[in-house]
């Protein structure tokens, strides 16, 4: 970590802690630097390299056995970045050891299931980096705002969210759950620069102005939410995120820091490495054609 | 495309014609350039934005309901390079827009089932472009070298595969297929490298060194397979990788020129572009908290 971009690590400036309120947390804030844009971009490039070795040595621990692997979650509000955030710093990720699941809303089939039977198949594998792109707490965000479920309902799934994750974290998957918390006036503008731009035109849904008038009721379900569901073994992460710059360097900061706490090491091999030396040797001669 | 870096354009001067002999083409040679080393990493990195820009292009327009997608195959011997190849091509992607797919040994089910079954399921989406690290190639490649299949069953499974292929392409897929082609010398000298350095080890599979004695049943398979299977709908390319960075830059030029032969376009939107600006600052007033 460079010791001057950040003063206080993001996992703990950002973290969750009992007494949090969301609406104490001002999107357009910072927490953690005091550096500015240009900064912020040199940070994310210098990092990414720190990045992609700890996940070559999750990935290449796994194959000897070792069970540990991460679960990134990503919730916000939309226009708040996370597509960004998946390019960005995800996107620096090799593919082999990424596994990336956008959860749209849920077809019939999955609804005639529990909420969390679309969920538990996208559960990634030993050394893999799981990364939801919304995810199950939808069904306690948006089904809870607009009704979609009754509250006795959302209040099951609370506990069965916190039971979900406890279960894979036995099993050696480390959860880790952020929110990109943006201001209605900053989605605002991004919707509107989506629309001044024939090229991002794709990106624009009219549904969303729509749900701008819950805006109040969403904050409320993820409060909720978020105290329900931010346990030690995984945890919820606020990041303002007005800044695109500041939110993905501090996400690629926490997601460093939560593999670094899974201490993947080069496996140690099975074979002889001289006796291999030598097979390999004994084969020089073949040649083709 | 860099006009001083290609004088032949590789997706010519690499695509299997009728007369083709696997048994001419020298692993080492680097067709179509004459330009070295640091002048193809140069390459790779310059055309990385164009890569970007036209799977953007295709994805957004599979939103709007266009069927086109691309299917890569990678077909090669043991540590000709489709691991490099798939972190530093293709792991320039956007994450949303690629499906990476890893075949192994088939497994007890899979054995149950045509080899065609495992295969189905992984045929991209609209807008996606689905990646191929081994296929049901296999099934035509080691399991005729290790007798794993009768003959009358390999014989089989090549008009199956054309049939199969020629359906996903009157889809929308298109399909095409890469053979990293290295000789059995530069073979020996990545195993050696992989024992050499602790770090590589886990890359490092006492089996590849068995599978030696087989190269020249392998590249019979090949010749069989690429022969029987290479159609106008479903091309092969044979590139020389005992370079590699030849053969990033030739398949990274190849992917992009069979991008453009998709022609994707940003699709037109339905909705009123004026009136969800107006809708958009009619909501401007919300705040909160």
């Amino acid at each position: 970590m460079s010791d001057t971009f950040w003063q206080d690590h993001p996992a703990d400036a950002l973290r969750v802690r009992p007494g949090f309120r969301l609406a104490d947390i001002d999107p357009a804030s910072r927490p953690g630097t005091t550096a500015a844009k240009l900064e912020g971009q040199a940070e994310l490039a210098a990092s990414a390299q720190e990045l992609r070795e700890l996940q070559e040595k999750l990935f290449a621990q796994s194959r000897e056995g070792a069970p540990e692997r991460l679960l990134v979650v990503l919730q916000a509000m939309d226009a708040a970045g996370k597509g960004g955030m998946v390019n960005h710093v995800f996107g620096q990720l090799e593919p082999y050891g990424l596994q990336l699941t956008a959860f749209k809303a849920p077809t019939e089939e999955e609804r005639a299931h529990d909420f969390l039977w679309r969920v538990e198949p996208q559960v990634p594998a030993p050394g893999v980096i799981g990364l939801f792109d919304r995810s199950h707490y939808e069904d306690v965000l948006i089904q809870r705002v607009r009704g979609f479920a009754p509250p006795e309902e959302i209040e099951r799934r609370y506990g069965a969210i916190v039971d979900f994750e406890r279960r894979i974290t036995n099993l050696g998957v480390r959860v880790v759950k952020i929110m990109l918390h943006i201001s209605p006036e900053e989605q605002a503008s991004r919707l509107l620069d989506r629309l001044d731009d024939p090229e991002k035109h794709w990106k624009y849904n009219p549904g969303d102005v729509d749900e701008r008038v819950y805006w109040a009721s969403y904050m409320e379900a993820f409060q909720v939410a978020i105290e329900r569901t931010n346990t030690e073994h995984a945890p919820w992460f606020v990041v303002p995120s007005n800044s695109k710059w500041y939110s993905r360097a501090a996400v690629q900061r926490i997601v460093i820091s939560e593999l670094q706490r899974l201490s993947p090491e080069w496996p140690a091999v099975k074979f002889d490495v001289v006796a291999e030396r030598e097979r390999v040797q004994q084969t020089l001669g073949i040649s083709w054609p």
